[in-house]
Parts: structure tokens; sequence; C-alpha cells
């Protein structure tokens, strides 16, 4: 759409600073591929060494599948006629699409603003980095899930947070006050957004600066441990608490313990706030191959390129799945599921994981299947509800494909 | 110094916005290495293939040299008593020291800030980035020399540079009124970084926003060529040339030709302003190593891995220098060089050009002796002819070491 060519961009073709102007869109379109020119980032180093090349399926095998994939047709969730996998690329304003079956790729596109050495907002999808981060220092002992979040915590005295379970923060089963009414001046989604800003503060700003101010002054509503609400201060509660027990911000860690390790082909970037705090609930940039690795050592439990990364226990918990009682109804096409870990747990015949993000971000691994499916998009609403049902059922006729035709 | 240690970092140690903070000594120690976790920027890529390992003298070999590099000693330029190169890597600040003799790394040494994964702030080296590319645009025929910059980039009619030509800006012998009184908040010092800010502009703000839009306004003051003045903003003019003659910012063109063909272990980065253009006057940060890379593409004019990046005589040129008789006397230890295409053309029995800039950073290149050196640093003055003294000493009596003393 020409956004920012031309030295300069013509006035009107600018994306530029406030978020309001270009998280929206159509100029998210271009800013979902370009977060870290509108605002400062730290690395998510994939170090120096070579990158480890994913196993696709031969040239002749891949365009057969690929072609077979385009032609599937899936019935959406909601009152629109059939459409093809190819058609739902569009619908769904598809910027990647990486598909993994058994390992080996076997359907990768680049569309939209993305390029196969670019990186992607993944937005809410970093929840499930953090969660995993988590998961792994819990499995190695080094983070207790029962220990109450004050013990490790404790400038959160006085928050919500303080006698909330670590287990309960990375469940988001919380009981945190957060209002999101756009027309009240005083709701916590603009204390929230003000405070994480890393542009200077406006004079006479008296608000927390950055994510851990914040989180001492959320207010409780309601128990802990009750019910699921999905509120992505837990996903910078549990950012806090992985850096608490490691001694490195969630950045650091994902470098270390999955970006090098996992021979990733690109650094990633996470977005921080004013005093340089990776934004832990939705931060992270990635390139779309990278995050099918992170994909791959979901299917996997922890194993990628014959090591194992961390305990396959990890995943084992987090396939096991949160308490489907406390899930609610938000998330038609989940009910039934649950959250656990900053993971979504699906409901359905297979057995299925998700990382998802705002605007149709998805990691989507099926065990049943053993399949990966990584989706990058900047669908125009910011709200998942409303592309699952262009998605989901795409994705399970895509796994059922790939399961019944095996390896020919 | 224990900056940004901790989550959060205590109050005392954070290093935050404005620049006025954190690019003052103490502080700039630590932010010449996270110039993104404080700015927007955009990737100078590498591109996705495996890095070129550089060529390295043997371990024992290596170690051997190094004792001796060490170990030589020099009379800085000033008053003060002979030290010992080792010596001179505490008293300049330094961050990494590379130095290349024959193609083969003999000395490398991380401090402060910098590891060999990190990128450093290289401050007006950008400048011979970007002379670099123009000079190559100028010897494919992309880019005019001679021609007037008003034919080339229109919108400068009615600044200083429309009647300047290519040449000209790319020599820093323009006529331009700059004024770095920072006691008058007219001075165009005030104007220029308020323009170049990629922070939101405050209420009422009237002025240029962006590079380009401060460049229109640049006002005449002399005559073109008769002088070397320093002028950031030629770089940038010269930024806007290679933008408009090659269809693409300097971040991408340094890219995909240098980054990539050079086989870069890591990407750079530059900070850009507000509407997204990449500083080329000062924005680049990068590894030591793929400086070094850059460094040794001079030496070898065009040749790296076996492979002719660009023609000989780009480097050709720049060896040949420009008028000494308009360099003038503001760097007393250059007296008698001079400054081509934004490269410094040393005096001397040695023929050697340099990057140079601000706080320390050199790529520093001797064809007579075939070394390269490239030095990262955090001096505290914001002034090269104070570090000179204990610089340009050293690396004479090195180059000279390295001379007499070849392989064994």
């Amino acid at each position: 759409m020409g956004w920012m060519q031309g030295f300069p961009p013509p006035p009107d073709k600018r994306i530029t600073q406030p978020d309001s102007v270009y998280f929206s869109f159509p100029k998210l379109r271009w800013s979902v591929c370009h977060m870290r020119q509108l605002l400062p980032s730290v690395e998510v180093s994939r170090g120096l060494g070579n990158a480890v090349p994913l196993a696709y399926a031969p040239g002749s095998e891949r365009q057969r599948m690929e072609a077979e994939i385009d032609a599937l047709v899936f019935k959406p969730l909601d009152e629109r006629a059939p459409m093809t996998w190819e058609e739902s690329l569009g619908v769904n304003y598809t910027d990647g699409m990486l598909v993994f079956h058994d390992n080996r790729v076997v359907y990768e596109r680049y569309l939209g603003c993305l390029a196969e050495d670019g990186q992607h907002a993944v937005m809410s999808m970093t929840k499930s980095l953090t969660g995993l981060l988590a998961q792994m220092l819990v499995a190695e002992g080094a983070l207790d899930e029962q220990a109450l979040v004050v013990d490790l915590v404790p400038e959160v005295a006085g928050s919500a947070f303080a006698d909330a379970t670590v287990r309960q923060v990375m469940d988001m089963t919380t009981g945190l006050h957060y209002s999101e009414d756009y027309s009240d001046p005083e709701a916590d989604i603009w204390k929230y957004s003000a405070a994480a800003s890393p542009l200077p503060k406006p004079a006479g700003y008296t608000g927390p600066n950055g994510y851990f101010e914040y989180l001492q002054q959320v207010r409780p509503e309601g128990r802990h441990g009750e019910a699921f609400h999905y509120r992505t201060v837990n996903a910078d509660m549990t950012g806090w608490l992985v850096a608490r027990a490691s001694g490195k911000s969630v950045a650091e860690l994902a470098s270390e313990r999955l970006w090098r390790p996992m021979g990733a082909e690109q650094s990633g970037y996470m977005l921080v706030d004013g005093i340089g705090t990776p934004y832990a609930g939705g931060g992270l940039s990635a390139g779309l191959r990278d995050l099918g690795r992170l994909g791959l050592l979901m299917l996997n439990e922890g194993e990628i390129n014959d090591e194992q990364l961390f305990p396959a226990e990890v995943v084992r918990h987090i396939r096991g799945g949160g308490d489907p009682s406390k899930f609610g109804t938000a998330y038609p096409a989940l009910i039934g599921g649950s959250y656990t870990s900053l993971w979504w747990v699906y409901p359905g015949e297979h057995e299925v994981i998700a990382a998802r993000g705002v605007h149709g971000q998805t990691i989507y691994v099926d065990f049943t299947a053993r399949v990966v499916i990584v989706r990058l998009a900047s669908f125009p609403k910011p709200s998942n509800p409303l592309i699952d049902p262009t998605s989901i059922p795409a994705f399970q006729v895509l796994c059922r494909h790939l399961q019944q035709h095996q390896r020919r």
C-alpha cells in the first residue's frame, strides 16, 4: 500500500508515533513488521554460531503438498460459506504461514509486510514465551509454583499479587481489578499504557513508571484461584518472577535458553519500558522460522536438533492443561479448553496447545497429528474471537489432511 | 559500575531518556552498548546465511603477539609520560580493540560494556559508511559527483545545499551556516537535535521534522569548495543523495552491499528520526568484528573472502585524499591530512585512512603496514582531539611493530 516508501515518504504514507495511529488498521499492516522503528527495543540474541537449518520436504513433494493444502476446503465457524485454505490467507490478512508435519516444513508463505529475513510482532504470543521460561524454571526447581508472589518479589506487598501463588499468576486465575472501559480516563488500561510507554513521561506525570511499578499498585477484585481471567499484567508479573528467579531478564533468558541453543537464524527483539524492562506480556518480534523452531520445541517436548533444551515435563505440564471448569465462555471457539503457564489448551479430538496474539498471531501445536502451524497476521480487528472462525477450522482440516496423508 | 543491573535497577543506577542524561559520562559507558534500548532503530541486516569467519593468527603465535603489543611503549602527543599499549586501553576508556595484520587477527579485546556478540555505537564513523556507499554509487555511475545537489534532490532548492556539488557535500567543503553556541537557544545545534529526535514533538513545535526537513532549511555561509568544515549535516545530505540515487535507505543499502555479502556475523542497526530515516551522520551500532570486516574491505580495496564487493577505484579515490590545503588546523594531530568521501586521510609516513567517531571510535587502516585497527570506546569527553594524543602514537608504534615483525 506504499507505506513508508520514498525518501521521505509522502506525508499521507508516513507511519509515526503515537500508537493510536501506527497500530490501527490499515497502518498496522506495516507496523507489525517494524515495531523497533517506532519504539526502543532489546535484542533476543541468536548468538554468533551458524543457524541449524530446518528440515524441508523435498522440492517436488513440498510443491505437491502446498498445492493440496491450498485447495483444502473448510466451513468457517460463522455463517460464511465454505472457503479454501488459500482464500483464508487473504481473509485473515496473513503475513506469514509456516507448517511442519513430522518436523519437516511442508508449507511456507510470506505475504504482506513480512519477508523470510524480517521480524513480525507476535503480540500476546510473547506471554507464552514468558510462560515457557517460567515453566522451565519451575521444572528445574528455580521457581516454586506454590510460593506466594510476595515471598519472591517483596515489592508487590500491598498489591493484588501479594497473596497469589506463582501458579495462579502463570494460569491467570488471579483476582485482579482491571478495567478496560476506554471512556473512563481513570481506567486501568490507560494507567497501564502510560506506565509502560518508553517515551518520556508528560510533565506533571505522577503515575507508575514501567511494568514493575505498575504491578505494585494493581488492586484485588474477587478471589485468587477461582476463575481464568485473561489479564496481560499476569504475564508481566510472570516476567518479573522469571527475572528474579533467574537473575536475567526475559529477553536475556530467552536468548540463553532458547534462541542460541535452538539454532535460530535471526535474533528477535523485545520492546521495553522506560527503564529497559522487556515487555513480557506482548513485546516480542521474531522471524517466522524461528517461531517455528519454538513450535517444534513444544511438539517434541524440549528436543530440537537432537538436543534436549529443557526437561520434557515442561511441555507435559502445559499439555496437561489448566482447569477447564475455570475457563469460562469468553472465547467461543475454545470453550472446554483451558489456559496454563500462559499457553492456551484447545478443546477437541486432537490434543492441541497454542500461543495466541492479537491481530491473528498463532503458534498452533497439534500433538495428535504431529503438526506445527505458525501464522503471523495483521487482521484489522484487535480480537482473536473474530479471526478464530476462519482459522480454527482451517487448522483442523489441515491437521486431519496431513495426518491422513502420511509421507508417500 | 552496576548500571541497569537488577529487576528493577535501583533508581540511582538507571539510565533513561533524555539524551543529556544517558549520553554523558559516566552513563555513556553503558549507553554506547545499548542505544536501541533508548531509541527506535532499524536493522542493518546480515541476512540469513552463515558468517564467514575471520582469519586468526594461530593460538600460540597470537598469544605471543598480544603480549608483545601490550608491552609496546609510546610517547603521547601531549606532556604525559610514555605509556604502554596496555595502559592506553584504560586511559582511552577502550570497550573493544581488534587488530589485523595482513588480514589476520593478531589482537582482540572486549572491555567495558562490550561483548563479542554485542553492538557498540560507532557515532560519526557512520559518516564513513555513508560516504563509502556514496563513493560506490559514484564509481558505478549511479551518482554524479559533479552534479548540483538541487538537480538530484529538488527539495533542497532554497537551502545552502542547492548549489553545492555532490563532491563538495561528500568532502564537507560546503559553505553552511551552522552554529554550535550551546548558550543560544536559537543555535542550529538545538534545531538539528529537535528535528532529528524520533520522540513525539512537543506541543506547539513548528520546526523541521526529521533530517530531510532540517536539510531543506540550512542557510549558506561562505562559499562552497573553499575549505573543509566538519558539519554532520553534510553526511545526512549524503545519506539523502544515496537514498535518492539507489532507491534504498542507507541502512538497506549497507545491508545489501556490505553486511550481507561480507559475511557479517551480526546484524547492525541504525537509529532513526521520527519518519524512519536512518541517521546517516552518526546512528550506526555494530559488532567489533563486523567493523573489522569493513576495515578489511578498505585495506583490500573492496575484496573480502575472495570476492570483490565494489570497484577498487572506490578505495583508491579515498586513499587519494581530499585537498590538504583546505583541511585547516582544527585537528592538531591531523594537520597536513585531508577529508574526502566522509573519510579522514592522515598525514605521516604511512598511508593511513580512518573513520572516526566521537568518544574514541576508530577504524584505522594503514596501507603501508597492512594493518587494520578497530577501536571502540567511551572516552568521557566528546572531542577526539583529546583522545588523539594517546591514540595516534599508539597506533603508529603498533603499525611499525607489526611491519617489522613479519610472520615468523
